[in-house]
C-alpha cells in the first residue's frame, strides 16, 4: 500500500526592507516559498514594496499574507510597545486593509495574516491581545486565515471569532519545553545550521514533534514551517530544507484555505 | 408647476488628527456634513481615528470617503513632495485599502475618494499624477468614486480608467478665472463669512456658477460641495450654507453613485 | 526675626504640540512658570516649534529645560517602549543636543532635562534605564541638571554620573504611599481641582510632604513643582497655585544651578 | 626646486542606514576617506547609528560633519519637498545640534555640515533655502563650515552669514557646462568607473577642472573631493581614487579650517 502524499506549507517574512533600503534576498526567497508574509508599513515595508512583493508572490505561485507589525520602524518592530488591544485591533485592520489593496493592485489577494516580531510574540502569550488581532484581522475580511505558533492564544482567538488557524513551527528559532521560543537575545535561539532546520522540517512533517533547546522533544502539529532568518541565511536554509522535504517525498503547497 | 426637487452633496475633511492631537469639532461636523473625507494616515489620521470616524459617519448616514495625502506628517500634506507617479499611486492604493478595511470595522464601506492638500492640488493640474491616482484608486476598488476639483485634470483621469468622476465646488476657497483655486498662502484664498458661503452654495446648485476673487462669475458644475475649513469656523459655514440650502428649497444627500 | 524669603521652581511641559497640531495654552503657560520642559520632537514638538518655545521663554524670563521622549509620536511618548538602555541613552543624547540647538537659535540655553512620560516613569523605577539616560544628557552637555521625580533612580543616576539632581514633585497627580504616582489609568490619578493643588503646593514648599490618594502624608523634598495636566486645565491650576504661593509669601523662580 | 606639496579632502555620506537596516560599507569607507558626512535622522540615520559613526571617525582621524535632509525617510530625502525657508532652516539647526550631541558622545566634534540630496540641489539653485540653511547652521555653532557644491548659492550664503564656506565637486557624477550635476535620473548622472573618478580627482586638485558631460572642460575651485555613490562602489572608486592620487604625489587630508 502506498505512503499518503505529504505536503507542507513554507512561508517566511518577505517586503521587510523600506523607501531605499532594501529587503535582503526577496526575489530568490520566492522561489523556495508557498506563502509569503509580506511587511505592511509600519515596522517594515512600503507601499509599492508591497505591491511588487504581492506581484512576485503571484508570478511565483506564492500565497500572500499580510504581516503587520508595531508602529515602529526604529525598532523594526521588534520591541515591545505598551499599545492598548483597541489600538493594536486598529493597527492590524489598518494594515490588512492596506496589504489588501496592494495585492488587488498586483492582481492577487491576501489569505493570512501572520503578525510581526514583538506584536507576534505578544500574542502568544496575552489572550486579549490575541483576541484584539483576531478581531482587527476579522473586521478587514472574516475570510483571512490567521498563522501563529502552534498551541498559542492567537490560534485559540482565531478559532473563537471564527477565522480559519493555521498552526506554524520554526525552523531556525530554538524551542522551549512549553512551545514556546528561545528569546532572540538568549543562547540558543537561533539555528544557523541548515542541515539541523532540514531535518527539523522533515521530523515536524513525519513525527509531528519539535526538539527542543534542552535536548527534549515535543509535539507540534503545524500546517506552515516558517523560516524567519533574513536575507541570505534564510535562502540557505530554505534551500536545505526544500532538498531534505523533497528527499523524505514531501511536497510544499500552500496550506488549504 | 412645482420647481424640481433639488438635492446637493456637502462634504468634508474630518478624521484629521494623530494619536493624542484631536481633529476639531469632528463630532459637530457629522451633524451637517452627507460626505465625510476620512484622513487616512500619511497626512493626518490614524487606525483607531479612521475607524471611529467611519463609525461616526454611519451613525449620522454620511458617506464614507477616503482622504490619502502625502507621507507628510510634519506638513499635514499640504508642502508639494516629488512623489513620482508610481509613488503616488501605490500611496493611494495603500491608504485606500487601509481606509475600506476601517469602514468594514465600523460596518460601513468607503464609496469615493478624495485627494488631500498638495496632492489634490498636484492632481488638478498634473495630468501625468491625476492619473497616477485614478490608477491607485481603482487598483483598490473599481466601484470607487473619485472627488475632484470641476474641470480638473483628476475627474478626467477618473473617466479615463473607468471610474465614476464626482466633481466639487469650494464653498470656502477663493476662485480664478480659469477655475482653479487662489493658493493658500495668497489674499482671498479663504473665505471667512458664513453668509458668502451660504450665498455661493445656493448659486452654485441653481445657477451653476461661482464668483471669482475679481469679481468675476464663471460656470462650475458641481455635484458636491466641500467646506474646507477646519474645525469650528468649518461649523460656522456649514450651518450658514444649510440653512441657506433649505431657505432656497434644496436639500442635502449624498451623490448618487 | 524675619522669615526666610521662600522660593520655588515652578516647571510644565510645553510645546507638545506636531506639526498643524497645536500645544494648547503655550503662550498662557510661559507667563505661570519659571521652568518649560520642551518637547524634542520624538513623541511631540518639531523643530519651529522648540525654537519658537525656547524664545517664548527667553522672553518670559523662564528656564529652558529639553524634555525627551520615546519616539513614538502615535503613543505621545505614553507608551512603555522596550527600547535598551543604550538606545534610550541615544535617544536622550540626539533629543537634548537638538534642542540645544534650538535654544541657541533662540538666543538661549538648556539648562536641565526631564524625560517624558513613558520614559519618565521607567526612569523612576528601572536603575538601568536612569543610568542611560544621565548618561545620555551628560554625554550632550555636562552641566546640564536633570529634573526627575522626588525619590526615584533617575535622581540617583544624575549624581552618579555626576549631573545635578533636582527633586520635583507633582501639584496636579495622585501619589502612592511609597512616593510614586497613581498610573495615569487608575482612579484618583489625576486632580483637577485648583484649590487642592494650591494647598499641595504649599505645603510642598513649607512643611515638604504631600498628601497620598489613600489620605496619609508623606515627606518629599523637592526643589521644583510640576503642573502637569494639558492647556487650559494646566493654566487654571497654575493661577491657583501661584495665588496660593504668593499668600503664604512664597516667590517663584528657577531653581539654582 | 621640489614641487609644493599637494593635500586634497575627501569626503562621504556615511551612516546613512536605519534601525534594522543597514549603511552599506561604512566601516571601510572610514579607512579612505578624510571627512564623513553623517545623516542625521530625518532621511536616513539614526541616534545609535549616528554616534558609532562619529565613533568610527574619531578612531580613523576622520573630520565629522552633520549630513542634515528633508524630513523623508520613505524617499531617503531625494525627492523636492515644499518645506517654507524658515522651516528648512529649523530642520537643519534641530539636525545639526542632534549631531553635535552625539558626535560629543563619541568624544569628537562636529566641524561641517553639508545637506543631503533634494535639499543639497535646491540649496544650489535657491539662493533664500540657501540662506535658510546657512543661518540654520550659524544658530546651532558659528564655528562650523559648510559644504557646498562648487560655484553655488549655498557657498555665498555662507560667506553672508560668517560661516567659512567649503566648495566640493564630485568626483562620481555628471557635471554640466554651468558647473551644475546632471539630475540623478538622467544619463550619465552617475560615474561609476573608478578609473575615470580616479584621474578626475587628480585633475581637480592639479589643475582645477572637471570634464562635463558634454566633453568640455571647466574650470572648478575645490576644497573637497566627494565620492556620493553608495557602499560597495563608493569602496572601489575610493580605491582607485586614493591610488591616482598618491601615484601623483598629493596626500588625503581633512581641509583646514
Amino acid at each position: 500500500m502506498p505512503a499518503k502524499a505529504r505536503t507542507i506549507d513554507l512561508n517566511a517574512d518577505v517586503g521587510e526592507g523600506y523607501g531605499a533600503w532594501p529587503a535582503a534576498a526577496d526575489t530568490e526567497l520566492f522561489s523556495l516559498i508557498s506563502s509569503a508574509s509580506i511587511a505592511c508599513g509600519f515596522h517594515a515595508g512600503d507601499p509599492t514594496r508591497m505591491r511588487e512583493a504581492a506581484s512576485l508572490a503571484a508570478r511565483n505561485r506564492v500565497m500572500v499574507g499580510a504581516h503587520p507589525g508595531y508602529p515602529d520602524l526604529l525598532g523594526f518592530g521588534r520591541r515591545e510597545l505598551g499599545a492598548s488591544a483597541p489600538e493594536v485591533r486598529d493597527y492590524v485592520t489598518y494594515q490588512v486593509g492596506a496589504m489588501m489593496a496592494c495585492a488587488a493592485a498586483a492582481g492577487t489577494r491576501v489569505r493570512y495574516v501572520k503578525p510581526h516580531g514583538a506584536l507576534y510574540n505578544r500574542a502568544a502569550r496575552e489572550p486579549a491581545i490575541a483576541r484584539a488581532i483576531a478581531e482587527g484581522v476579522r473586521a478587514a475580511d472574516p475570510n483571512l486565515a490567521l498563522l501563529g505558533l502552534a498551541g498559542s492564544a492567537l490560534l485559540s482567538s482565531a478559532d473563537e471569532v471564527g477565522l480559519r488557524p493555521v498552526a506554524e513551527a520554526f525552523l531556525d528559532r530554538g524551542y522551549r519545553k512549553d512551545g514556546s521560543l528561545v528569546p532572540r537575545d538568549d543562547p540558543g535561539a537561533l539555528i544557523h545550521d541548515p542541515s539541523i532546520a532540514a531535518t527539523r522540517a522533515v521530523r515536524l512533517v513525519i513525527e509531528r514533534v519539535v526538539e527542543t533547546a534542552d535536548g527534549g522533544v515535543i509535539p507540534v502539529a503545524a500546517e506552515s514551517l516558517c523560516v524567519h532568518g533574513d536575507g541570505a541565511q534564510a535562502v540557505l536554509v530554505l534551500r536545505a530544507v526544500r532538498q531534505g522535504l523533497a528527499a523524505a517525498g514531501i511536497s510544499v503547497a500552500p496550506f488549504s484555505r
